[in-house]
């Protein structure tokens, strides 16, 4: 999702981990609405890629990432063809796929707050840019699927999102943004995502129909 | 919506009460989906801003408005997060409501002209734009909370943003784009669309299930 | 959808026909959802004009083909707008309108080739390109009536696309790009298309629903 030092192989690695988890629960949705193979495919590279895409587009941050490295489209559609075979295999480590789909959440927000923050972007839009490139995607999904997207409706998703943006951009703030706490921040927003969904922690709905008068 | 000679200070007062006011409408929508606060925020951002930011995406028209001045976020975000909390008196403040509504339709209309009249875009182009900036944040909406967008079905919104923008766009080509100029459209695109809710004025519908032969 | 030297005459021709045909199908989609008039106006415009959209928003290309040429908006909207007055017509020429939408997806796809060309991309995103330009405004139009795009689930139109845009780029490969190979391009997809119809060609369909544990 974003072009970093060499030393910077470790975030570097886990961004693709990200794509290719994405890309999954792309496929596993899809197996919901009997898509084609094709179809599961183009699923899973709209989601994996979908929410950086958005970012750049918001940013006017060009040339696009897959564009300038199609390699990502061949990982995000590959890992959703990858995905029917082991359906059912993947549907049972649940557990590995939670984690893997953590993981891409705080990943690709960090990205995202990267990216802005390159560009001399305000803090609040390294944040909110953080957040789009880490849930957009999954918004995507639901609405070519043809549901209300998950994102407003379910676990602390967005609001990982937006700590996780919040912690790592104190870093940007306060000139010290190094190694120690890309980890800090990775670890702390992987932790919440995954106490979230252990706990079923959620945010109150807002239920209103208007009909009561 | 759109920045302004500090003359202009009604309009740009009123493209605030606007950006509020679908906000506000978005944070209704949605009590029917039972999304959570935070995503209410979101659609509450994503229908207020959404109309101008296609407009600015489709136009190449950087940085967009709400990366430049983020108070937008906060803004439409804000007032759907209040929504939330005061649903109950909205609902009945219908009137007002719709008043609010319509001011949303036509200041945006209007800003969106602008913006692509002063990139020198052609007439008919300067009429789409107003129409993407008043109309696209509701349809996106709509598709977000997995409906059919209301636009299309319903009474006279988007044919409002078209004359407002014509009515507009005519002092552009005369020459004459005053204060007074700007006034007038106002007056007219609000009552237009207030005459059209109040006397349910329709466009024919086209039904065709193509089952009859 | 693109600028052609005049030689290109007959491509340029086949275009106007593709961007009224995809009107026309969007319309007759649009009968199924009650919307008004203007809205079926309105979709059709989206549906051909919203592939070449996202091919040009992603790829930085500006200005958009139907800034630039407002025509296209009056050909797409108009196109759906009579197919309204013909509908039960329309209907029973079957035959035509499956043609009709075939050259609509075989021309675009090649357009969109050029244009990533043009632009010096890598191979797999002259494909791409090719692909959204071909394939995106349906499911835009799927999306915004409320439907699992098609393009996900029926026969074979995306293959078509990658097909048609693998043929077409060889050629950008081996530097024979003349208009014999448009030809023949043009000649193959539409065949494809046409057999895949005729003889029900589909994917295999992945159906996963997780309930079986």
């Amino acid at each position: 999702m974003w072009s970093l030092p060499p030393s910077d192989s470790v975030l570097n690695f886990l961004s693709l981990v990200a794509v290719a988890a994405q890309g999954m629960t792309a496929a596993l949705a899809a197996g919901r609405r009997s898509m084609d193979w094709l179809g599961v495919c183009f699923l899973g590279c709209i989601t994996a890629l979908g929410g950086g895409t958005l970012r750049d587009l918001f940013l006017g941050h060009y040339p696009l990432a897959w564009v300038q490295h199609p390699v990502y489209l061949v990982l995000s559609g590959g890992a959703a063809f990858i995905t029917i075979l082991i359906a059912r295999l993947v549907h049972r480590l649940k557990l590995a796929f939670i984690v893997l789909d953590a993981i891409g959440l705080v990943v690709f927000t960090m990205a995202g707050c990267d990216v802005a923050w390159q560009m001399n972007a305000s803090l609040p839009i390294v944040i909110v840019s953080g957040m789009v490139t880490g849930c957009a995607g999954g918004v995507l999904r639901d609405v070519l699927c043809n549901d209300v997207p998950l994102l407003f409706r379910s676990e602390l998703y967005a609001s990982v999102s937006v700590v996780t943006g919040l912690f790592y951009a104190t870093a940007f703030g306060l000139k010290i943004n190094d190694e120690l706490w890309t980890i800090l921040t990775f670890v702390l927003g992987i932790s919440f995502r995954l106490l979230a969904v252990r706990y079923k922690w959620e945010m109150p709905k807002f239920v209103f129909t208007g009909d009561e008068d």
